[in-house]
């Protein structure tokens, strides 16, 4: 009985190490793909150890601190651990707030100080609490404020600790004096070696990822709509290009980034000129490019609930309709793509304009098509889910123009470079295919090389920048052009 | 020329008056506003005030703080301001976050001043700075962890600025024993006036936000979908019983709740048993539902781009593909509007299955008609806007029909009471055709009342609850009955 209780006892703990094992190796694992997925974190990681050890060395070796006591050092390494975020706009709003609060509310409470000393020994604590109340109250409620919660909500916490703290701690004249001086030095100690290690140190700029963010939607939402297209056409025998459901399904991340897109919007505000981006950048303008790249994220939503649809056999007005959809979302999906390039490299995007333009007139010609009437007693069920992927289709078409005249009015108020006309499209196309494969514009090295060669607006050479991947579409493209009669 | 200027600036001194009187009326607007949106921020501002005070209150006539110091004391109000959230459910976790880390922290760091103690006056620093660096780096590279993230991130950057500062501070021996107390002795007096303060004073429980948050969604589908029906119905010249733009769009703010109802769920799972909600309430299922009533969501933004379409002159297939889509919107807006009462009250949400299945008849009999031939040479352009519409709609039956699995998982699983068939099924369509016209399901106390008169599941009188609210809509629903065969 001992000796099976024990053999069982030994089985366990073995069982058990085992699990810890696969829980270690896991852990392991996830931590890598962190890491590998955002190298830039490990970087963040490490700068916020070098900040740390930076004011621990100062703390050890500098003459400064004897001035300041323990009790006081603990606010630097407090306020870089607090202060020191992800992108340098947000460690700068954050800095700033911090800075800011403090002065005002130092201010404020020796003021109170002063107005209350004369009241007694009962009446100044009494007086002095109702104050620490009001304002506590006002701030927090402030704090409900969309655009204070946005920008400044750090600031009011900081503002009611200090106040509270300085009007309760009962230190009198030039003790709060030099407590508020203190206080102060410290904090911009700490404030400035977060400042500093942010941006000298590999920095992250909040408005560049904003930037890179947009792109990488719409870029996203051109793939998928491209991906659909050729999904759609391969349930017809043709031949997909793209099957990756990774980048089929992109366009799912767009949905939910509006949460994101106004943080980084609002660090982006903070942060100096940097790189590309000169001061007073339009970062607002990107919202409006995000709020819309939603809208058509919502459409190609619906639209894909269409892609596993049950497909009757193929008749005449069918096949009519399906090669509409393609063109119009294969269409859709390149001005997209053109579209995230030219935010990508900073360009004019007028490449994306002709892509527009097929895809409008695609959607044209199917209505006069069927407008003209088909001529035969159709069964209406059979078409029913071409018909509506047309409808929708029509209505991401509309989607596009209005995200390429959203990235137009960004590219004219940003200053965006023209395209210089020195290369034909296809070798800007080739650079960009190479793209679509990745998951990331971000990891497009060769895209940034291409600056310099970009597309020429609408050129007559146009139709060469046509769809070349299968030979039947674009027959039906010039077959539908030919048929324009509206 | 100086009395001219003189009168210049007092007219620019009287402009700026009349500017800021402007600008000081319009934010009082606003914070009045934002008060009535939700008394309860009006009340959390005061309760912070409140624990303020009564930390102060000890501060000022406790002997306790006399063996505290001045120093010390600031860590009781930081706690209040930092750890005071407005849900009891955030409180919790954010004091239980900072109680565990400076405990954590604190003893590691008493550890490894004991490992550096016999290094000498050069290697101890050099030591103890590298596990600093190394701590913090680990520290934050963990706080990117998603789930993390999500619950331990308060907690991870008390743990690093907790052990950082004992760390470096320099100090020996007891000394960093009684400092370690006092921290811990002041960081609970501080979390406990937060957590008192915030469950005894009117609490606001995250989880009963989230079940509301859940209910009131759900209903704003259900009212944009019924709105939708009369809307499309109105067009075609009957009468429009909602034309509240606002009721019509509510779906919009579904759109992006994602990231509110993540974070109330997460709040929610620290909270103690309260109200209605039992121990371990299962908050993941209420995501399961937001997540599908996003996914609706989606489809209706859809739907909403053709509520507005050129309507052709009407045919008989347009009126009869009109009258189905009026039908499955109408039904499926009742039965989601069911399904948020059912949430609400906590019963099971038998009676929106019968809607449900009408929306789904009406869509079958819809295809079958379709399917049997029109018999004439039809437009299709002419019906392109009505079939997408339908197509559309029978995408949105299928989600009314997953949210409702989703909800009756959740009933199930959460035990709802069962529904006691006392009462005819119009008594609570009445009570609820009042919440129709109020925006916010919480404010129909109404609703509560008919808790226990709830409607019986799917019985033999169910054609009673048919919509009664246009008789033309009813008879082409019996006609589609009548014309069921398949």
């Amino acid at each position: 009985m001992v000796v099976a209780s024990g053999s069982r006892d030994k089985t366990g703990f073995f069982t058990q190490g085992v699990k810890l094992k696969a829980t270690m190796v896991d852990m392991a694992r996830s931590m890598r793909k962190l890491g590998q997925e955002d190298p830039r974190r490990v970087v963040h990681s490490l700068k916020v150890g070098l900040a740390l050890i930076l004011v621990s060395a100062l703390y050890n070796y500098h003459p400064l601190y004897s001035n300041f006591g323990t009790n006081n050092t603990i606010w630097i390494v407090m306020t870089v651990v607090l202060v020191f975020e992800f992108s340098v706009g947000a460690t700068l709003g954050r800095g700033f707030n911090r800075g800011i609060a403090t002065l005002l509310a130092g201010g404020l409470a020796i003021g109170a100080h002063h107005l209350t000393k004369n009241l007694g020994r009962v009446g100044e604590p009494v007086v002095l609490g109702l104050l620490v109340f009001l304002q506590a109250s006002i701030s927090t409620f402030l704090r409900f404020f969309p655009k204070i919660k946005a920008s400044y909500d750090y600031g009011m916490l900081i503002f009611i600790m200090t106040f509270s703290f300085i009007s309760v701690s009962g230190l009198q004249g030039h003790v709060i004096f030099k407590l508020a001086w203190e206080r102060l030095c410290t904090v911009s100690i700490g404030g400035a070696a977060c400042v500093i290690v942010s941006i000298l140190v590999l920095p992250v700029w909040a408005g560049h990822d904003l930037h890179n963010l947009i792109a990488l939607n719409i870029e996203k939402l051109g793939n998928s709509l491209e991906g659909f297209g050729d999904e759609y056409f391969k349930t017809k025998g043709g031949e997909a290009c793209i099957d990756d459901k990774e980048i089929l399904e992109g366009y799912k991340s767009v949905l939910n980034s509006k949460k994101s897109e106004e943080s980084l919007a609002n660090f982006a505000a903070w942060e100096p000129p940097h790189g590309r981006f000169p001061f007073r950048h339009p970062w607002k303008l990107y919202l409006k490019v995000g709020t819309l790249a939603r809208e058509c994220a919502y459409r190609i939503e619906a639209l894909y609930g269409y892609l596993n649809a049950d497909m009757q056999e193929s008749s005449e007005v069918s096949n009519i309709i399906q090669e509409a959809c393609t063109i119009m979302s294969v269409e859709s999906g390149k001005a997209l793509k053109e579209l995230a390039l030219a935010i990508k490299i900073m360009v004019q995007p007028s490449s994306a304009d002709s892509h527009i333009d097929k895809a409008k007139s695609s959607a044209k010609n199917l209505k006069s098509l069927l407008k003209s009437g088909i001529g035969e007693d159709i069964d209406l069920l059979k078409v029913i889910a071409g018909v509506t992927v047309a409808s929708i289709l029509i209505d991401v078409v509309t989607c596009t123009e209005k995200i390429a005249e959203s990235i137009h009015e960004l590219a004219s108020t940003a200053q965006f470079k023209s395209a210089e006309p020195t290369l034909s499209p296809e070798k800007l196309h080739s650079g960009q295919m190479k793209c679509v494969k990745s998951p990331q514009i971000l990891n497009c090295p060769h895209v940034v090389i291409n600056v310099s060669e970009s597309t020429p607006p609408s050129s007559p050479s146009e139709s060469s920048s046509a769809p070349k991947a299968s030979k039947q579409r674009m027959d039906l493209y010039h077959l539908f052009l030919a048929q324009d009669i509206s």
